[in-house]
């Protein structure tokens, strides 16, 4: 069997570059005697594209894009307080312009405290759980605007939409998940006080929850969630939340199992519509660029998931299990700092022993 | 000198009554020989109130209670999943309620890791830093709705609201705080996201911060503060952040530095035009209500806050000691529970000693 994957790859800017030049290396050797080959096109998009030309993503680029099967990205984003890109929002103009032109109403991301790995927590205990965090609708649909702006007068409005339709396809893709896991979803939302975008999302759960009777079901506030991820965190199996909510919890679910360098995402459209685009969690981190000092597991671990979105279920957990032993062997050489690339290498040749 | 303060005490649904007694022991042991005499009106108002009469607040408990001075309040909130409460929301129709009418504009939140309390972080460091929460807009002004309403076609839209006016008042309230700390604000918001939210407060952080130039100013996301709040909380000195991150960061903040149980808050409208309302962080706990389980020490601590609120501060500073001494001798006898009233009890004989 031989098939043809054509993927389009953005590494961006920062340290996306050099985690991208590691997961690449990862997706051949993964790929290696798969029969699949992968066929790569590069886009140069980001803080450096928009200093460049002046263009965040024109409507070629979408089009180009959207010829592609799937889509790896590194990081995007200039440094911090560059004058230059003051007026460019790269996020809003490049990142979340990807994830809602193609549809991406699944943002996978999944948490887990490998052995070996240190963290913050002093009993973290099984930390296991995903969250699938939707993509296309909620506080991010930049639904909003201001009046008399810079005045004392200025309001400012922000809302957020959701829609029976956008919720509930990802509601059905997290129960899906949950059935396939250990069996429990956990709604995050704040019903009590945001009652409008709380109650469509509680309603649904409930909905679909009727197909689903062997998965158990619960509600927890955003807020209360925060603390059950640093005091409880092995509760969790299954999280579905909206896309602010789920942004939020990403990052500190990220922190609680080792660090952002090493969570990896999906922005998945399950109908296949659109590529679907991995990444991982990171930002560009600009201050450390070019030096090798990034983690390129979280872009590798991101590979994996794109593997497994390809139907490439063996490979895919090959690539978890060399990045699992690799994190395992870091625990007893824990002075040793590598390179970006030796990082890179490492699994690349776990995966070829 | 003497001097009557009128006091509204509420002390709630659940855990609410048994916490408010002790700290009501507390407020008169630290107030005894300032020439202070608190005038207390009890009321009640709550998941029992409504169940006891359909009322959630009235127009006349709003009117009463706006006769005081100050409010000190326990927790509100029924069993989660009594049917009969249903269509009551306690938490918007009471407590939000109070913080609007009464023009709360300052949601003070401090996080303080005291010597001897276990919590969940290997690292903690030193933990000192006081959330500004704005309290009476952001995503929480209930300004929402939804069309088509359970049917697949619903629309549900919550719009976040942001005025000059109301942002100003609490980014100044913050920087005034940060001069009488370490200089050092931080705002938590998602200005790369929701730019128009975001914006109004970024410009006024960025115009308030020009008439101080002593106080360090930085921006962080929320999705990034929360993992600041796990790996590196000593950042912090002064956050300021809207009324929703404010919600969750404090919960996490809470976690952090040994639980809710610990986490003191004010409400407080800083122009006196309406009574400022002191209230543990933590809810009504239902599950263990009336079992002498629940730790006052968040309810004793909102005491402090409001000592201080009313200009005792030296009676502020003799709670917070007297706490800071009892968590202090915890850790000797961990093994010993201690009731409701016991710590009460502690905290009080400290306070005479
Ligand atoms: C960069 C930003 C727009 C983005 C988000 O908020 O979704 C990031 O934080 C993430 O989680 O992927
Ligand atoms: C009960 C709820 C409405 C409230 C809030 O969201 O403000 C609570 O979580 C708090 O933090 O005081």
């Amino acid at each position: 069997m031989s098939r043809v994957v054509k993927l389009a790859v953005i590494p961006g800017d920062g340290i996306g570059p050099e985690v991208i030049a590691e997961a690449e290396k990862v997706l051949d050797a993964a790929a290696a005697g798969s029969g699949i080959r992968f066929e790569k096109s590069r886009f140069s998009l980001g803080a450096g594209r928009f200093l460049d030309t002046g263009d965040t993503l024109t409507a070629d680029d979408l089009e180009a894009i959207k010829a592609h099967d799937a889509i790896l990205l590194g990081a995007v984003g200039g440094v911090p307080g560059d004058p230059r890109l003051k007026n460019a929002n790269i996020e809003r103009g490049m990142l979340l312009k990807l994830r809602f032109e193609l549809d991406h109403y699944v943002n996978l991301r999944p948490s887990k405290l490998y052995p070996g790995v240190p963290g913050p927590l002093a009993a973290p205990g099984d930390i296991d759980f995903v969250v699938v965090r939707e993509g296309t609708e909620g506080p991010y649909v930049g639904n909003g605007g201001s009046i008399r702006t810079g005045t004392p007068h200025e309001v400012a409005n922000e809302t957020s939409v959701n829609t029976a339709f956008g919720v509930e396809r990802v509601v059905r893709y997290a129960f899906d998940l949950a059935e396939r896991r250990r069996k429990k979803l956990t709604l995050v939302h704040k019903t009590n006080v945001l009652v409008h975008a709380g109650g469509i999302w509680k309603r649904l759960v409930d909905e679909v929850a009727l197909e689903h009777p062997d998965v158990t079901v619960d509600y927890v506030h955003v807020d209360a969630a925060t603390i059950y991820l640093v005091t409880n965190p092995s509760r969790f199996d299954v999280i579905v939340t909206d896309n602010l909510f789920g942004d939020i919890l990403t990052d500190l679910a990220g922190a609680v199992t080792g660090g952002i360098g090493l969570a990896a995402s999906g922005n998945i459209n399950p109908d296949g519509a659109f590529p679907s685009m991995f990444e991982p969690v990171h930002g560009s981190a600009p201050d450390i660029a070019g030096q090798q000092k990034a983690d390129p597991t979280a872009a590798i671990l991101s590979v994996s998931l794109l593997l497994d979105h390809l139907g490439l279920q063996d490979e895919a957990r090959r690539v978890t299990t060399a990045v699992e032993e690799d994190l395992a062997a870091r625990g007893s050489d824990a002075g040793a700092t590598r390179t970006t690339t030796q990082i890179g290498d490492a699994i690349v040749a776990r995966l070829q022993a």
